[in-house]
């Protein structure tokens, strides 16, 4: 496959390709470094979640703390990262919740997902060109928005219906 | 913005825009049409996968009969139409499960995810460039390969974990 497209956060890949089983076919890849994502949890049980403008969709969005992992950086050491800038808190335990694949068909992106506990105050740097509002919630509030589709965004759903089942 | 690739699936758009709240950035978005996904729930309770190559992954997942919406179609059809294609069923009753953005900082994709009840056999006719197996789980072995993260696609992730808690 050859590039056609390469921008920042992603570049784009083009090709005939042969797929195991003999299909061969013409296929368009958005190659993405990975991500990861942050479902920081208090000492209380509650969470802090992120609300932030979001040109693909002219809207503000609730989501996980998350970004994209630098060029050599661990999923772990990006997660810690991100929980700094964007919520200002540092974690003393983060666990491995779940890897997550957004859209297997055409975008080669996996987001880690990890659960912060043991949270205390770190000094936040945000990114110059990200503007963030911080939105804690009890836990059972932020289930809810899960359930009435209010929180739409993939790993934001995955990381709370995971943290729910392991409280039940 | 202004288009910078237009593939079969996707296009690129790219351009320096000013968001609410006065950042200024350059972003390169992925626009999509949409996507369709179903979860088809046999009368014996038990779940229907499809198994699949992908391409940005060179390996096979195991995910929700899903699809991009045709042109003009509206999710309800595009999710009865991927159904029949992929599994060679159709539905007396498909009810809408939730609304996902799997990847909200860069692609405009949303997948709505439907429920299906009510299977009864139609025709499969599936797509040329697709070569699927299907896989028919107990559902609580669909939500074990979910739990040690063998599923990892988020479409099936988000609707395993939403039809568990429904049967909670």
């Amino acid at each position: 496959m050859k590039t056609v497209y390469s921008g920042v956060v992603f570049r784009v890949e083009s090709g005939v390709v042969r797929e195991p089983g003999g299909v061969r076919a013409r296929r368009d890849v958005v190659r993405h470094s990975g991500s990861v994502a942050v479902l920081p949890v208090h000492d209380d049980g509650s969470v802090t979640l992120v609300r932030q403008y979001r040109c693909a969709f002219r809207s503000s969005l609730l989501e996980l703390p998350a970004g994209r992992i630098d060029a050599g950086e661990r999923p772990r050491a990006a997660a810690r990262r991100e929980l700094r800038e964007e919520i200002g808190l540092d974690a003393r335990s983060l666990s491995k919740l779940v890897r997550l694949i957004p859209s297997p068909g055409f975008l080669d992106e996996t987001v880690t997902i990890f659960r912060a506990t043991g949270l205390y105050p770190a000094s936040a740097t945000p990114d110059p060109d990200e503007r963030i509002t911080l939105v804690r919630l009890p836990f059972a509030r932020a289930l809810a928005l899960v359930e009435r589709g209010r929180i739409q965004d993939a790993k934001s759903l995955a990381a709370l219906l995971l943290e729910a089942r392991r409280r039940a």
